[in-house]
């Protein structure tokens, strides 16, 4: 199920003190001296209680076998993906049902203690990870689909799912999950509509906010909070379920989720061209909405300095000639025919008027798979580069890769690599830049440069990964003054004691 | 603008007091005993201050010449669409920004004052005309388009811009708005935010849940929210503009929306059929969803019953042979003969099987227009036919029917007429009983019948239409204790004096 990924989680037991840390922990920090703290540095530890041998006892017989201490299996659940935060939690809990989570949280909230709900553990912004000594409580064992409506296309089931699994359970019925992401083979349903993940899929189906219709959720108290309806539509009251959506495990922990899905598309195109500038790969996109209409399913980019790390790290050649922008085109739709026609009458048009220098097509799965592949494992390919800043910045369509521009005058031959791709359909951009090591000075160049330049144009710091640990202090950016206090106001009220993943989301003034 | 209306505004001042009223207001129950209330009986008025001469003082200076008491106009304003509620405020102000709303607002809230926020006053559950003697706040003169952006489809506009006017300014640009109903020359987009209004796109294009993307919201106390962006995506922090959506005005009053547009279609088609029976209805839903896939644009229906008061009432001509069920289907799509293809090839598969029986197609707009009214106009036809119980329920599609059937068989000749109409594709049945006059034992027959019969299948006692007034005391049936209890915390948390649309949405032991 980690294909997707470049290392598991057993790959991760080899390497058993992260070489490189993004975000100050507490244990580098210790004794050291902070007079003026970076924003993304861990605040300090807050006053939550440890966790003693009775609390040990307890969750023991709550959950028999599933209360786990061992070190080799913690380390794994304490770093993140990226290795750019670590926790030093030392109890990993894995309830397989609401009520056992339900339990856990009422008895944690009663004693005060921290936790950490984790998924599939693939987000970016150390928002998955514990940051002190909170208690894991993991998701991996609630995986059961709860029951998929063939008619309607409502599936429910227990949050630990893992979404490829999904997906390949909803193949024999015909129907699709709405969202796709690289982390497919690893990441948790809980966890995507918990981060509000985007996506490859965005363009076509919307975000979780229309798909996703209802959501089971234990309360920082125990409480269980039942929204899972299996409705389209529903306005009786307020839309309780938006509150945990996207909201990182801050407010609640997500047990069960009911989604909506879409059809399985009878055909799939995909087709990858070249562009010799942004501006030619804007009228692309333009030419492409109006002629592909209702069946474009994903619009994203590359540049050449992506294909150049996919070429170095990974191996993978380019299919067309070289260019300094390349376009992964998808097209789902329910006649093949009709779907082809559309698709060979847009490249004629493109190539005609010399938007696209050249291009290939793939209907084929193997093929498919293997162009998507470029876009998908950059991330990937960024990992061997070297440290890596990641930036998921949303902004007006027309300035995306403007940004990429002005970062790599901005920062001249300090960076190794400074690249962009992104879903341009979305009008999201990840902005990576990468150095041989972790560089205080390097990071001070880019940082808060990517966040100003992205607040002069109404952007958004994150359009999709989140704001966790990592980027919690920048919300200012992005939300107003008044927007980011009634959040805390919020908080207080589903969570008053603060012990649901704290340090994350909210930033240090209102933690 | 009130072309879809059969009642304009000036209609109603021929009326100077309803004949029928559906819910008991204050005027009339002066003197009346009330041992057991009606759940729909307005509650008690709660302790508000009234307008004194030095309030009206303040708000002719805030807002000159639009701070209105002509009762003429005050009529218009106190009574809903339906006639079935009354107000009794003698005041109704008519800001035109932001600031002046704030300050409205910031003012009421110091002096407790309450406030009835009004759109197009086009709601039909009481949510949008005041109860007693609160102030009416609307929205008719911020009628003003804030930007269009062709590339990107975003529109930011105020909130009482009337749907129907948005739709035609953007015509020029070839762009839709992503949703469209019956109300649509008098509801202002505020009010549809504000009610989550679903119509007859969702299908299509989703709920406004995903189609808005920013809202600029006037809180209790006269503070200013923004969250106007205009991006598809950000994940920095809560959603909060997702409370404000379907709230009816009772946590702030949305004075700004920024709304994503789906590109306007280069063809459409209607279909309409007939069906033999519901069970055919269904197939013919599941073979159209695909076979016409991608550029199924709405999937509705109505009963013969329907079809007798659109004739009896409104002369409107049955363009097919007498059925028990009719359905209109809508294509939309980017490529005319491809769409033809494929709605051609739906149709041979439909008639061939049996599924359908008669049916005629339109694809210019007259006539089109012509199909599309024989679905819009049914409500128009039940204002006609007496005084009408109106229920907006979702259900699993399977079940949709069903209520209509058991509900006919359950009343008996108690009922004039008890027709069935919705959005199939949605699950939303729009069941409608009417009597010739006002009769509480017909009433009593119905509910809790049918909220007691949609609670049994899990469905929603309101799929689109809100709670507002009428159905407040109902929420329960669909959602859980905990949850509406939560919705009292945020209630009291953005409106702590409860002076925003009193007496609506939440049920009377939250009040």
């Amino acid at each position: 199920i980690h294909s997707r990924h470049p290392l598991s989680p057993h790959g991760l037991l080899q390497t058993p003190r992260p070489v490189s840390c993004g975000v100050h922990c507490r244990e580098l920090h210790a004794g050291e001296e902070r007079p003026t703290p970076s924003p993304t540095a861990a605040p300090e530890r807050r006053p939550f209680s440890r966790v003693t041998p009775e609390d040990m006892a307890f969750f023991s017989k709550i959950i028999p076998g599933r209360t786990i201490t061992d070190p080799d299996i913690l380390e794994a659940s304490n770093v993140d993906w990226l290795k750019s935060v670590r926790g030093f939690s030392e109890v990993l809990l894995r309830p397989q049902t609401t009520e056992e989570v339900s339990q856990i949280l009422g008895y944690c909230n009663s004693r005060n203690l921290a936790v950490s709900p984790q998924g599939g553990n693939t987000g970016l912004v150390g928002g998955s990870v514990p940051v002190y000594d909170e208690i894991i409580l993991s998701t991996a064992l609630m995986n059961n689909v709860l029951n998929f409506d063939s008619v309607s296309g409502i599936l429910s089931c227990q949050a630990g799912c893992v979404l490829e699994n999904l997906s390949l359970y909803l193949e024999d019925s015909d129907y699709i999950m709405p969202l796709d992401l690289g982390a497919k083979g690893s990441c948790h349903i809980g966890g995507n509509v918990a981060t509000n993940a985007g996506g490859l899929r965005l363009l076509r189906y919307g975000s979780l906010r229309g798909t996703v219709l209802g959501l089971e959720v234990v309360l920082a108290d125990g409480r269980v909070l039942d929204c899972l309806a299996t409705l389209r539509k529903d306005n009786t009251g307020y839309d309780l379920k938006q509150l945990f959506i996207g909201s990182e495990g801050t407010l609640g922990v997500i047990t069960a989720v009911t989604i909506l899905c879409p059809r399985k598309p009878k055909a799939v195109n995909v087709a990858f061209l070249g562009c010799e500038s942004f501006e030619q790969l804007l009228q692309t996109f333009q030419l492409c909405r109006g002629m592909l209409g209702e069946i474009l399913s994903a619009f994203e980019f590359l540049d050449r300095e992506c294909m150049r790390l996919l070429n170095t790290h990974l191996k993978l050649a380019n299919p067309i000639t070289d260019c300094p922008f390349y376009i992964v085109i998808e097209t789902s739709g329910s006649n093949p025919t009709h779907d082809e026609e559309k698709l060979h009458q847009f490249l004629e048009e493109a190539m005609t008027s010399s938007q696209v220098i050249d291009g290939t097509v793939a209907t084929e799965e193997a093929k498919i798979k293997a162009l998507w592949s470029l876009r998908e494992r950059v991330t990937e390919a960024l990992t061997h580069d070297g440290f890596t800043y990641k930036y998921d910045i949303s902004l007006p369509v027309e300035r995306i890769y403007q940004l990429v521009t002005d970062m790599r005058e901005h920062l001249g031959d300090r960076a190794k690599s400074v690249v962009g791709y992104g879903h341009v359909g979305d009008g999201n951009l990840h902005l990576n830049i990468t150095s041989p090591t972790k560089d205080p000075d390097l990071l001070a160049s880019i940082e808060p440069f990517v966040y100003e330049w992205t607040a002069r144009f109404q952007g958004s710091i994150s359009a999709e990964h989140g704001l966790g640990l990592k980027k919690r202090n920048y919300i200012y950016y992005s939300k107003a003054s008044l927007a980011v206090a009634l959040m805390g106001n919020i908080k207080i009220m589903l969570d008053p004691k603060g012990i649901l993943n704290p340090y994350k989301t909210l930033p240090d003034d209102l933690q």
